[in-house]
């Protein structure tokens, strides 16, 4: 797919066909149908010691009720400024102080909460409350009043996962604010992961959405999943041991625009290299090693976050026993038939 | 969602963390997560008998060799410079000279290719070619050797549609040219339309994609089908007697990220206010009358080409009797659990 | 598996237990839990030369109104007076004279009417009638109102399947007559085929059961096809080209309890040894030939009807070119998980 | 649907065509579909206290070895001899005696232990081991090696629950030995549930069949999510606090061929009448009560094992707080659109 000659000829072509909003794609074709994806997203790291100061500032900058959501931005520093933190997913840091509470919403976009620092928050949704602990994996589905607030002495910090890219290409937000700061609660804690999580079902119950019913998936529950596997079996030479958060009503991924994952990868472990179409935005929940994607090493440690950009090659290295959390696109495209992975150095 | 003051200590705390890539959501937030959609792209047409001409001369500018494919983009005239027709699909003119070809490739873009003028010329998908008539609605689906070719003595035109916004988010574009101009073909014309079109399908055949294993949905079997619909029953108040194009497969959309469609509307049908979520290019078949959307009149006649962005209210007005294909990204849409309408003023 | 030995001290427990009703597992296991299916149902032949003779008395002896339905029915001589033609599924000949009708009716019972002899009967199904001709494959699905008639001057034939033993196992029989004899007509002549049939769908509308919407699969199309394919390439060696009748909302098979298929044989074709757990009803619709089930030949010609039982090898010798009408339960089996099928002598 | 007289002529008709395994449709028809299921089945129920005796009995008259399984079938005393519970499944009591091996095998049919009395005693599936306690729903898949033993100083008695007569009907029985008593333990016990259990699946893990990979549901876990439930609000009029065993997989019931449920009935709870076309096996695992069907009363306590047939209209009546585990073919007539429910006196 070479690029065809400009030349004064087709110059005055173009320029002339222009006003009638045309365009000849010849001349573009080769940077909108790519040999392979050229993602603008980079390798990036943010180490939450550093993160973390500018949040306790920003906390005393603007209480969380101003803001709607007290939330620092992970920019991806390929993308110019653009709210992502890869081609098609944003990211950020949420803050709530003690007796704050962000005010109770509902948006199309989906959003993931991963906790990363206190315990004893809670997040609403669709009239019960679960408490917040670290490790947690809860999601806001798309269109479901949610609001979260801070009961404990202490700060609480989480990482926001959402599909605001794919909301905005497809054209299809819509947001409304709740009357009331928060909304009523109309379930007991717990009801939810009683009812959906445990291999059982309500008889009468059929789902009305894409989305997990479960909105809470409990670190302590998906640490001794992941213990189990360890002791059971040697790792996945890529992975680890890797496992993916999933619908109980459907086996598909826990929501229907972000999938998630967890794994640990025992102390000392090395994956083999592997690359695939989700750019992946990772948090290190326990343990510490690198990540080099390409040419660039990411050092994490607990609570860092870090990202690998679509269609890069990347090796794990633990250097202790590591638990990584993480999240992409991958859902999207399996659906779209879209998604691609390779091993080793293919 | 009201947009928190940007006091100076303010403005001094962002300049501050967006060297560690950090930004403040609440500046953004009314823009990212907006209370409905609201769409650059504009209503916009492509007249036909003002298009041609400058087709045609592309025809004596560059060949279809050098330019791989020959295509006029339309560009809505909203999205400033985009390669789009839509937020998230791509439409171009494309044209091949007799005794031209486009030559072979693959891409994980799908297309769709629409007829508008010619007959004769054949486009080949997998081994196989067919002939290309006015008002067939054909597949080269993701990944899959294509090429066109016109041994006919006349100029052969079609409406190309891609999802190539949709790919580029996901980074998941790949391509490659094959090594010759043609693929060899293996299997007569009409084999796939034989074996997968009438309702019956090969006995150990499993589909490995998602798209339809039909590749061209002629237009007079088409055409048929709308015909006893308008004979049978009074159309639909919003769509006339409208239908969609589907994978016999599975009952699903004919391709996996673009949805397509056709309607006919009796002469003089007005059809009442309805929008949706799926910004929607339409191509006129066969009539004429008007499309208002918003407070713009569109004007149409056989082989024009309009857009009506997402989530705008729409009415079509029938002069003649008329027949709209048009295709949106609902597929996917749906499949993420996004997708709206709203018929009425409401 | 073998049998335990029956001590007196055992049968003695056998008779003490018997009144509590309980009996013991280890007596019967063996014939409970075979080592490959045992059907009890016979290869088997109707020659319609000879069946048809009787069908023509039956024709006098009883009117279609006060038989309900006039059907011979084609008893398995293997299955010891139990009305079934394999061990699950039923199959009759039924026969409705000049000006007669058969009665409006519903049951969950579902059926299928393969058109035997004679052309310009009508079946009528949820408000429309369609014309019956040779070959024709038509469903009235569960649970709907159904209707038959002959307005022509000849007397017509069809061979009549339905799954009434699947349905009396799982006691899930219901039966109601409509107040009048024919139920009224809502929609033109072809309007589902229109509507449902040609690979596309009406844009609102969602299957509420799981039976095709098309309810006549006309022969013509299906010939026609067939043809293609025996003019594209070589038939396969156990099957010659065979497709299976599909519902277009889902690509399942067309009827949720029985599985339908069409089969064209080369003359002078002979298929390789091939066996399946589905026992299986065969209609020659066109050609003559013969199967050879175990030890049994069945020779047929046009409009004769045989039987292979499940897990019985055989092949087929067609002396001319020769369509295979043919149906069974394989579609319950694949969705229990049980289905199962061996090529050449396996 | 009247019976149509038997003339002298006609039953000289029958007569003549018998032989060529012809029969009238309209002698039978009325027996063959019925307006309402009439199920031979009847309520019945077995109280623990009077067969534990005879199972105990059993321990000295056979070994788990020379029977291979040593159960005392539960014979409905409405289907004469058959070896069923209800018209489509087999229920039996199992005993292995302290170390006694039931000894290895596959079948097609698909089965389910629910645990009675005893604790320690170990399920093998597919390799691993999974320790048997009381209310312990295990699932022994179709066509997989499984073996029972018991390493403890009791007897252990479950109930087994198979599809026996669905695969009888289809002719699918497939079974087979393995060589030795006891099959290679490939991997530690609770492996599966830690890998599949938990709203969590191994990343690259796709499903093979369509039974759940969890086989051991613990009864630890159940009564947790049954007590939540009851705590968090009223239960239903018809059924208490139940739900429905699944595939975390695919959210279907956790075995293809038969449904499994599990409901608290609160202290004096007393449902409202309800049927439903799946007759149902019912055992209770805590508290007492009674049932009534149609005009029998079945009063039960810990451990005994009951039955509702099909469409027949019953209330439960809780003297305690009461658990009942049960189940029935409603998967399979859901599949196939036959399955019904009624609420009330309708």
């Amino acid at each position: 797919m070479d690029h065809p000659a400009r030349t004064p000829e087709r110059q005055a072509f173009y320029d002339r066909i222009a006003p009638g909003n045309l365009a000849p794609l010849w001349e573009q074709l080769h940077s909108l149908v790519t040999p392979a994806p050229v993602p603008r997203a980079e390798p990036a790291i943010w180490h939450y010691r550093d993160v973390r100061p500018f949040l306790m500032q920003s906390g005393h900058l603007i209480s969380a009720q101003e803001a709607t959501r007290r939330v620092l931005m992970l920019m991806n520093p390929g993308l110019g400024g653009q709210a992502s933190i890869t081609g098609s997913l944003f990211a950020g840091l949420q803050l709530i102080m003690p007796g704050e509470v962000a005010p109770a919403h509902r948006h199309t976009q989906s959003a993931l909460r991963f906790v990363i620092e206190g315990r004893g928050a809670y997040t609403a949704v669709d009239g019960e409350r679960t408490t917040m602990e670290p490790g947690d994996f809860i999601i806001t589905p798309s269109w479901t009043w949610h609001d979260h607030g801070n009961d404990t002495q202490e700060p609480v910090v989480w990482l926001d996962g959402l599909d605001i890219q794919i909301v905005n290409l497809l054209n299809a937000s819509f947001a409304e604010g709740y009357p009331k700061d928060t909304q009523p609660i109309s379930r007991p804690e717990g009801d939810s992961l009683a009812r959906y999580g445990n291999n059982l079902l309500p008889i009468d119950w059929k789902p009305e959405v894409k989305t997990s019913p479960v909105f809470n998936y409990p670190y302590a529950r998906t640490r001794e999943a992941l213990a189990s596997l360890a002791k059971n079996g040697a790792p996945d030479p890529y992975h680890g041991h890797k496992l993916r958060y999933v619908n109980p009503a459907s086996g598909e991924f826990a929501m229907p625009t972000i999938a998630t994952f967890v794994q640990v990868l025992p102390a000392g472990f090395a994956s083999l290299p592997y690359r695939s179409t989700d750019g992946t935005v990772f948090v290190c929940v326990e343990g510490s090693g690198e990540t080099r994607v390409g040419d660039t090493v990411l050092r994490w440690e607990e609570r860092d976050i870090f990202v690998v950009p679509s269609w890069v090659s990347h090796t794990h290295h633990a250097a202790a026993e590591s638990v990584l959390f993480s999240f992409s696109d991958r859902v999207v495209q399996e659906k779209l038939g879209l998604w691609r992975e390779a091993r080793g150095n293919a």
